[in-house]
């Protein structure tokens, strides 16, 4: 079960008030805790609930086509690329199906996608939202052309997985009997790992969707529905911090597997939190600065930055406490090399070694810095840590006063994008 | 030929001085140049030079070994991973031989790679500058181990990549008749792309590795020994910015296949000016913190936090002029769908709008971005910019009056996993 320990943010607190936080600035904020629960729940997102969603018809679908498809193409950008990407990396298996992840307009990335398929036993997931987002369509328009120049039936290489009801997408699905998934009109783009944005990928690829959802819905009940205060507490330590002037999060896990988690939480930190207006209609330029880093390959790469440089940064390690796979360093060197420290010892051994020193390095250095940890990576812990960050986020934003579930800031680059597509001769 | 573009930070200087740089206060450094240059060239560091150096042994040593391997394995961390993994991303297009990247020592990583090779068809290149790295060393009798099992001949499997005389790697290179290439002694790892550590692997995937080379050399002709000022009034302007509280440099590549270069220059950014003490001894906690992103992508990830969040970021964008490809959005659509704008448009055109939307919106929201551009990706171009960025890091460094060279910030992370590794049990 995950778990999180705060202690080097009261041992930096101990050695530097300025850049820990105390025990009672943490528990100062427990009364709040209902408070801000009250008000996550006013504003009737669906995130909450996906634990206890029905999947039955994601299932009944996935045997429906099993072993049908050679290869799969999902067609998404931001919060419906991110999720599946994160799930794939971390817990994919499975050699066939094949998953190739568009997740950019690059002309050469397309292009090379498309020599690489077989066209015949690939199948399309276009994954948008909005049913309108620029880049999901025209890879959908792209592909479609690909298909009927083919003489393929398109209804059966494409799904797609988007609003109820509204939309380009939906229109079309709803004309030309495409398969099609929903996602809740409540449920935004980055919170929406949980819906089929996520799920249906991980059913086609054989991951059990069931202990996804158990672990985000265990997750809720204890750090949101029963007085837990953890996941509170993190968004607290954030924000805390944040005025004191650490307003980058570092976000990094001691795992390759988890790697990906960190580009999935960017998202969900960035859009969530970065926020010019308050509630209020104030100006605030709200925000926490997300970065991803991974354990223990960028301690050779960011860790100088994060031991020496600015006092501008709280550091979130994930901990894995068992691999699947025990690994012996076999002792290979003569005994005056100096290499005594490897003895006998196994690559788990190293990497908890090596996150060890870097925490206890980090505190020693006044660096702020909380470990969340998991027993080991499978559909159970992943469900965790998809919950417990969204819900942490959702507490930040209350905190922030700021509102968690836009995105304003990203239609002017839109708008001014148009125009100037219009203005380029065909 | 790659050119920069600083526009934007005098259009935002005009609308709001203290978010923007201003023509005099870049202009004010020129007289400077030769100054900074005059530092650079007294640290007797060897990077500016390697676009000159002799590769006929690396090109000898690449076609005695032509079509031997059907797999590479790189065993590296740090700058001796990132570098190479910049260049197969970017530019390897060959199917084999297939290259796996071992950059981390998590036990489920290293398992999945060593079940992905064929042993015997599997060549490792061991790349670690001081030739002690533990990780690397660890990965390395790991391997060699399971060679020995299999009866397999050392010299036949492996090339040691590391310092011409000193460290463990050396040694064994010299006692056992390893092949093995020297990065060296004047050449930190973070700069050390350029040197065996990028070209072995690159020559072996089939690239023009002479062109790499020459792109290097005529930027380091164009922005060090001639008057070009652009290398330097990068610096200048992180220097400016980070002054204004604009302490986090966002790289931002247009381009799918760039993506790693964003992680190649976090650790150049990162480990080069992170540093507690100047070089008075003064302590400053100076640093600048880089933050990768890719666009079109995290447009719809972080670009939300950039336009609307806190005014700490300057954003360098990366732009590709001409694709390789150039790919047609199909017209599929019913003329009352409001998609008009993407009529007879290519994904080429679309990903140019979207970097212009984005640039124009940022620098309306008063947020300061630079432009870097190249004419296309290849092996000059991707020369170019490792040089480039390499130069503009050394002159920021001098500017912050550090040592750009050195990373003594990891070594107590170091020490201490050491000793919590010896405490395990075996």
């Amino acid at each position: 079960m995950l778990t999180v320990n705060f202690d080097n943010l009261f041992k930096v607190y101990n050695q530097d008030p300025k850049h820990g936080v105390s025990t009672p600035e943490l528990e100062n904020y427990k009364t709040q805790f209902d408070n801000y629960k009250d008000k996550i729940l006013s504003r009737k997102q669906g995130f909450l609930d996906l634990g206890e969603q029905n999947i039955q018809h994601i299932l009944d679908y996935a045997a429906s086509i099993k072993n049908k498809y050679t290869d799969i193409v999902i067609l998404g950008i931001g919060g419906s690329m991110l999720g599946p990407v994160t799930i794939l990396d971390t817990l994919k298996k499975q050699e066939t199906p094949k998953v190739h992840c568009l997740d950019n307009i690059d002309p050469d990335l397309i292009t090379k996608i498309t020599d690489t398929i077989s066209l015949q036993t690939t199948l399309f997931l276009v994954q948008t939202k909005s049913g309108g987002t620029p880049e999901t369509l025209a890879q959908y328009f792209y592909f479609r052309d690909i298909l009927q120049t083919a003489n393929l039936e398109i209804a059966n290489h494409f799904v797609f997985i988007t609003d109820p009801e509204k939309g380009y997408l939906r229109k079309i699905a709803n004309q030309q009997n495409i398969p099609s998934f929903e996602i809740p009109d409540n449920v935004g783009g980055r919170f929406s790992v949980l819906t089929p944005v996520g799920l249906l990928i991980s059913a086609l690829v054989g991951l059990d969707i069931q202990k996804l959802l158990n672990g985000a819905k265990d997750t809720k009940t204890r750090f949101f529905d029963e007085t837990n205060f953890e996941a509170y507490y993190l968004a607290v330590s954030q924000f805390l911090l944040s005025q004191k002037g650490k307003n980058i999060n570092v976000f990094m896990p001691y795992s390759s597997r988890l790697k990906t988690l960190a580009n999935w939480y960017t998202q969900l930190l960035s859009e969530s939190v970065g926020k010019k207006l308050d509630l209020n209609g104030n100006q605030v330029f709200a925000g926490i600065t997300p970065l991803p880093a991974l354990g223990a390959t960028d301690q050779h790469s960011q860790l100088q930055l994060f031991s020496e440089g600015p006092h501008d940064k709280l550091t979130l390690f994930l901990e894995v406490e068992k691999f699947e796979n025990q690994v012996k360093i076999p002792t290979l060197w003569q005994n005056d090399d100096n290499l005594g420290y490897l003895e006998n010892k196994t690559f788990n051994q190293l990497l908890a070694a090596e996150l060890a020193g870097t925490k206890a390095s980090l505190t020693e250095n006044n660096r702020p810095n909380i470990t969340l940890k998991i027993d080991k990576i499978n559909e159970h812990s992943l469900g965790e840590l998809f919950m417990f960050l969204e819900i942490s986020v959702a507490f930040l934003g209350e905190l922030l006063n700021i509102n968690t579930f836009d995105q304003p800031g990203v239609e002017r680059s839109k708008v001014l994008a148009k125009e100037i597509l219009i203005k380029f001769s065909s």
